[in-house]
């Protein structure tokens, strides 16, 4: 089974965002797992990083995929053996160093947006990806 | 006064989602009129569209900008005499027809939202648009 972690620096602090994130997450059902685990600031960020999962960190200047680029992107991970993919959460301005060199720079916008919203894009995009590779059609609301 | 309009179509259904999208319009202040517009329906929100206003509707394979470009952008038709800026929300799936020729395509993003979390990614960058052009230092949470 596919294994998603997600590792962000300090709680969501909006109970409303919170649950919006939530549920996409409750959503993405069966076929992955997912886990998310948040620390205190960047340094704690990389203490949890395992240089043999696949690490995905967001970065405004990454790389950009469409929603279905991104969901071909997890069928080529999962096909390749990783079954293990980590989204990093950076602080808003971005990592300041790179102390494990990251599997893929991804960014979701060339805009930037708060450590805490940023969060939700991620999760409708996650719910989405996996929504598509299980050829589920996805509420549009 | 610069004036923004939002024209979107179905309400937005989740409570947490509006309470964070006004939120940061209650944020953006004195210096900018905002108004949101709800309609039906894709041709009733043609129907509200004035062609004398500046109008931006939302694409995925629109321009995309950074915040600050987006900052600049709105600075730039202001100073061009433009006091009535006029968002655009189409359907998931895009806009079937143009009745009204947009005077800009923007993208937030190459990955598709729904047309309810693309409110929420609007209304923050619209914040931190104008918080850019009034030299305030926006919360980064």
């Amino acid at each position: 089974m596919l294994k998603i972690t997600l590792i962000q620096i300090g709680k969501t602090k909006d109970d409303a965002l919170q649950s919006l994130v939530s549920d996409f997450y409750k959503r993405v059902g069966g076929s992955v797992s997912f886990d998310e685990v948040t620390v205190k600031n960047e340094s704690a960020l990389w203490d949890k990083v395992n240089p043999s999962h696949y690490n995905i960190v967001l970065e405004d200047s990454g790389k950009e995929f469409t929603s279905n680029e991104l969901s071909q992107f997890i069928e080529t991970r999962k096909n390749q053996g990783d079954s293990h993919l980590v989204f990093l959460i950076g602080p808003v301005d971005g990592f300041s160093s790179f102390p494990v060199e990251p599997n893929l720079k991804l960014s979701l916008s060339k805009m930037t947006f708060s450590h805490q919203t940023i969060r939700l894009i991620l999760a409708e995009q996650i719910y989405r990806s996996i929504s598509i590779l299980e050829g589920k059609p996805y509420a549009t609301h």
